[in-house]
């Protein structure tokens, strides 16, 4: 039950490189955050960080399956959301990504800004790992004006 | 008054760069929808094809300023939408591109489900013109699973 927000993309590479890309902190800056300040590990909890934004956050990772499912959960202490990014390979070349947020405060009255805004990170979050993956492209990130 | 869903985002390409690339279908086909029956021009009704979901919307186009501003609206009758897309010259080579839709029936039980989608859109859709105009790729579009 509850509000959740889901996003899907389809990404024209093997399911490992897709997992990889996620779970490996010097990867992930070439699409997502700057940095990280360990690779996703069960049970460890690791602190992202966003230098352009000057911004950080940290998550815990609640379930790894390698290539298939990456489950964490961050947020303050009281409002916490779990996020659980799920991989199905398509074939050998094409996998696709599933990115699920719930843990929502309906009564929130920035509900309707906070999943806007949560919606926007994802879909940005998935097209710059494509391009990243399919094309090399590492120019895509931190270009969102707040 | 009324909800209104905003994106916005910086591409390192001059403004007219970015206007030519909307208001010309043929370039717009390399990012978003896949043909245009003709160039946006003021009080022109276009139709959109997006061939990869088999869907088409028509548009009327409200405001044409060039390298600033393209207003447009869409949608069911009795039920459009407007679109802004407002073009800023940072300086020689950086663009800021903004996308406002308003119109958003806020009785609809749907409504949350209607923005996210529409978010959805406008990240992606801008996400792959930076892409295409910063990097030349034109494979990006068209990979949202629904």
């Amino acid at each position: 039950m509850g509000i959740e927000v889901n996003t899907k993309l389809k990404i024209a590479k093997p399911v490992n490189e897709v997992f990889e890309a996620i779970v490996d902190p010097e990867k992930m800056a070439n699409y997502w955050f700057s940095s990280g300040s360990a690779r996703l590990e069960q049970d460890k909890t690791i602190t992202l960080r966003y230098e352009e934004y000057d911004a950080q956050v940290e998550l815990t990772v609640l379930e790894i399956q390698e290539d298939k499912k990456i489950a964490f959960k961050w947020g303050a202490p009281g409002d916490e959301h779990v996020v659980t990014i799920t991989l199905s390979e398509v074939d050998d070349t094409t996998t696709i990504i599933e990115v699920n947020e719930k843990g929502w405060n309906e009564n929130d009255d920035e509900l309707i800004s906070n999943l806007l805004g949560n919606k926007e990170g994802w879909v940005y979050m998935l097209t710059c790992l494509k391009g990243y993956l399919e094309n090399g492209s590492t120019n895509l990130r931190a270009a969102i004006v707040f």
